[in-house]
């Protein structure tokens, strides 16, 4: 299913200023019953995109579209994904932007992925990948549709990986392909500052807060591939997946998820990732 | 006029990865009497780009229905521009690539823009943009979608600007906004390298082979704000409008424009560029 504007519809103008140069913000949400889960903040880093990229937005429209989009999506499955994208719209050719505004709201339902269960429970394997982030202080942190870099990043993994860091050009990380990243360093969650490069994950700012709430201590600090092995516990974030300990990374193998469960338990008791 | 996959066709699907994610690459041709201006050249950097993203490109198909495209464009206009776009098609969510291919390769043809005949004969006014341009050689000189740094630095115009220079992080001039610079140094033509960021422009190579031909040197240096306003002549070139020299940038002023001429005629005299 997808909507359009509010109406229902699947094709796109191919002036569309989305596809000519990704001028485009979008969001992934994580669909429980018919709710779309943290839609308030997934509509916060939205419009914050829309900001940047110059794009008019009327949240209310959207919040509506949303909301009637998961509350009319005919698939008996209790958990789903919303694709929410927001365009500049249709204008001329050429950079500048369109003098009357002609934004496009796509929202688009999809399967949830069927993933296994020990990803959550027994941890995932970890990569990393060749290709740098790039630095971009102005783009950083928005969730816009320019993203060749993850694209390929996704292309480098190897069989048996279930997500892989991405570095910058300095060798720190940053990042998952699609996720954020965590280290646990005697107690202490750390976590990747984003205002060059990266993007500022809704479960993210979930788990920091949760960590907070309950007595973990949170930082953002540079994090080197070196911290991440010698770190306690390993684990990243998502809006689908909510939290997922890191078992394997290169050679080093990690035991210890004590403080991962207790977040993932936290955010399942908060009802913002779903449970199986 | 547009053509999707060699049918008349102005809508493409919302799941599109050129929508998605800015998975794919363009040309923007100048059309002169109903023929495509350079398109062996154009090809040949959308066939580059599409092996950097992984798209999979019939370049017969698309060369024939690029001619087919502008011989049936039923404008009364000698001069016109085709915009050709090749993205990776339908697949899933996420970033991973589809196992099965599905390019769209889209043409659109568009009004020629517009422009005061002094911008060739006595030159343009050069602005310089905050933005900058991040650096990531593996999407340096193909010309992909991912187009945000330049939709930014458009906005970012003063009025009265005819083209914005662009520089990278470490304030070394790259590129116009939407143009490849060059300064006259001596007799010698310089140009940026485009390694590390920027777009290697068609019309680029061109000017490079025709100085070489008439005897004029050229390099490929690094170049800063301060060789730009020290330099005897400057000029910017694409494919549409082939050569501008410049008569202004900040408080600087431009007379000599006899390098930059003489490389404009050529490029006239040869057929590459349209003649008014």
């Amino acid at each position: 299913m997808h909507l359009i504007n509010g109406k229902s519809a699947s094709t796109l103008s191919v002036t569309d200023r989305g596809l000519l140069y990704g001028q485009s913000v979008f969001e992934t949400i994580a669909v429980f019953k018919q709710k779309p889960l943290l839609l308030d903040q997934h509509l916060d880093r939205l419009e914050r995109g829309c900001r940047v990229l110059s794009i008019e937005l009327s949240r209310s429209k959207l919040y509506d579209e949303i909301e009637f989009a998961c509350a009319n999506d005919n698939v008996p499955e209790p958990l789903r994904v919303a694709r929410v994208t927001v365009t500049a719209g249709i204008g001329g050719r050429g950079y500048m932007n369109p003098v009357m505004a002609t934004t496009s709201r796509i929202i688009s339902m999809f399967d949830y992925p069927d993933l296994p269960v020990r990803n959550w429970n027994k941890g995932i394997i970890l990569g990393v990948v060749d290709i740098r982030l790039s630095c971009q202080p102005v783009l950083a942190g928005i969730k816009h549709s320019n993203r060749l870099e993850q694209v390929i990043a996704r292309s480098q993994w190897l069989p048996g990986w279930n997500e892989a860091l991405m570095l910058n050009q300095d060798n720190q990380v940053i990042e998952g392909t699609h996720s954020n990243v965590f280290i646990v360093n005697h107690g202490v969650i750390q976590t990747p500052d984003l205002s060059q490069c990266g993007i500022a994950g809704v479960m993210r700012d979930q788990i920091l807060e949760t960590a907070n709430s309950i007595g973990v201590s949170t930082e953002i600090v540079p994090l080197s591939l070196t911290d991440v092995i010698a770190a306690d516990e390993v684990f990243t974030s998502n809006s689908i997946v909510g939290l997922w300990p890191v078992r394997k990374f290169q050679t080093q193998r990690y035991s210890n998820f004590k403080i991962s469960h207790k977040i993932l338990n936290e955010l399942r008791n908060n009802g913002v990732v779903p449970t199986f």
